[in-house]
């Protein structure tokens, strides 16, 4: 069997509510990835895409974040609501959702305008 | 800053013992995803290199399991012993170890002789 096609990580880490840097999943079920999961299944996709959990992404300013490999195709502040249009625009037709991707400029950045408002 | 030079997916999920599939940490400490993040943060790779936790990749009967993005390269049976190789001949060298290699015939596969063995 061949490699995935593409592999979707999802950060589902938590930390207390108390935390400046936030989380990506504070409430600890893995909602998103679990909704991007049920979406490949639904279409069949198992086996050659993954929706993955994972622990931190390092870009928590952004979060929830996600991020498809082997493009490194970054996403930030996904929620349930923008999965259907990843996977059907980018997972099924290459083409990135523009509109959620995190700026290359941001990624792993010691500041961002992001980062700072995360810090209010 | 640019995206990571290398990604790399540790496997720290966990089943109960007495699971046919066994898993990559039964002990969930992470400690093969730490070894990795010292041994980074030794060489000075922070923020290039990114050694994450991951939920399972799905390929449970050669773990522990470590996928290196983007290559997409897939590592099996993996143990602190082999971080400084991998690292130095793989994320730094760019020539996988390939004594470790998961073969492409067995990712994903319905059925291989690795997963036959853990079966017994």
């Amino acid at each position: 069997m061949p490699k995935f096609h593409k592999h979707i990580f999802v950060c589902c880490n938590q930390r207390p509510a108390t935390d400046p840097r936030r989380c990506c999943d504070p409430a600890g079920k893995a909602d998103l990835q679990r909704a991007f999961k049920i979406k490949l299944a639904q279409l069949g996709m198992k086996g050659r895409v993954r929706a993955n959990k994972s622990g931190c992404l390092d870009q928590c300013e952004h979060g929830p974040n996600v991020v498809v490999y082997p493009d490194a195709v970054w996403y930030g502040h996904v929620t349930a609501a923008d999965v259907d249009e990843i996977i059907e625009s980018h997972i099924i037709g290459n083409k990135p959702v523009e509109r959620l991707l995190i700026p290359d400029s941001c990624l792993n950045a010691e500041s961002c305008p992001h980062k700072q408002r995360r810090g209010d």
